[in-house]
C-alpha cells in the first residue's frame, strides 16, 4: 500500500471516492460536484484543497482531502480534514489509519497544532476509532450554515470589494 | 460606521478583539496567539485568513475573521467564519449584522455557495439571531479535534513530504 499526493489525472477517481463517502453518509443525492469543478478548485495555481490517494497494489483504495483552517486562539493554522474514505473492499487493513497519519504528518510539517474534522453522530465505529487515537469531541459547539437564498438575502445590496483606501484611513 | 479590510497595522487591535471574544466565550486563558503570529499568518503573501474591521466614528468596534473551506459534495469553496465580535459598548446597533453581511457578500463575490461557522450551545441570543437569518444547524455532525501530543503520536514516524514522483506512478 502506498500513499501519494493526488494529481489532476486522479480527478475522476476523487469524484468516485466523494460519491462513495456520500453514499456511506446516507446522502448520495447531495453530491453535485463535477470533475471540472474539482480540477479547477484543486489543481490550479492556488488550490482550495490538498488530496492524498492510497493505492493498494496500484489500485486506488481510498483518499483524504483537506485544507488549512486557522485558530485565532492559538494564532496558528490548523488542518481541516474534509473527507477520508476507504472503499469497502479495502477496509480492515489500516488504510484509513495510514491516511490519517499522513495528514497528521502534513499538519505537523506545516507548523499546525491541530487537525479537526466532523463525524456523523451515528457513526459509532469511526467515533470509537477517533477516541482511541486521543481525539476530543467539541460537543459544546454547534455547526451553523447559511447557503442558497438565505446567503443571497444576507449579502443583498452589500458591496464585497476590498477597499485599497482602507489602509490610508487606518493609518490616520 | 464603516467596514474595511484589515491591514497589518490593525494586528494589535485584532488580538484585542480575539481576546475579547474568548472572554465572552468563557475561555480567555485559551488565547496564546501573539501579534507576531497574526502578522505572519494574516498579512504575508499567502495569508491564512481574511479580516474585516468595523469602525464606529473612527474607533474600532468589531471584527470578522474568516477563510475559505471546501465542500466536496458541492464541489465549491465556501467561507468559514472563524470569529465575529463587537465590543460591548458598541453592541445593539447592527454592527454584527453588518459584518456578517459583508462576509456573505465576500462569499458570493468569490463564487461560494455557503458560509459556515460554529456557535456555543449556551449562546442563545446568537443562535436566535442566526436562525432568524435563515441559517441551519447541522447538529448531526460532531466536531472532532486532535492536537498536541496525540497529534504528534499519530504523525510519529510518517514522512509528510509530497512526492513529485507520484505523478509518474499515477500515469502508469
Amino acid at each position: 500500500m502506498k500513499i501519494r499526493t493526488a494529481i489532476a489525472a486522479d480527478v475522476p477517481q476523487i469524484l468516485k471516492f466523494i460519491k462513495g463517502l456520500a453514499l456511506y453518509e446516507r446522502a448520495p443525492e447531495q453530491v453535485t460536484a463535477t470533475e471540472d469543478g474539482l480540477f479547477r478548485d484543486g489543481f490550479g495555481p492556488n488550490p482550495f484543497f490538498h488530496c492524498l490517494i492510497a493505492d493498494q497494489d496500484g489500485v486506488p483504495a481510498g483518499f483524504a482531502l483537506f485544507f488549512f483552517n486557522y485558530s485565532t486562539w492559538k494564532g496558528r493554522p490548523g488542518v481541516y480534514l474534509e473527507d477520508i474514505y476507504v472503499e469497502p473492499e479495502f477496509r480492515g487493513h489500516g488504510i484509513g489509519k495510514a491516511l490519517l497519519k499522513r495528514v497528521a504528518a502534513f499538519a505537523i510539517d506545516r507548523g499546525c497544532e491541530r487537525m479537526v474534522w466532523e463525524v456523523l453522530d451515528w457513526n459509532t465505529p469511526a467515533i470509537d476509532f477517533y477516541q482511541a487515537m486521543g481525539a476530543e469531541f467539541m460537543d459544546e459547539w454547534r455547526n451553523v450554515r447559511i447557503s442558497g437564498e438565505a446567503l443571497a438575502r444576507l449579502a443583498d445590496g452589500v458591496v464585497a470589494a476590498d477597499e485599497p483606501t482602507g489602509s490610508t484611513e487606518a493609518a490616520e
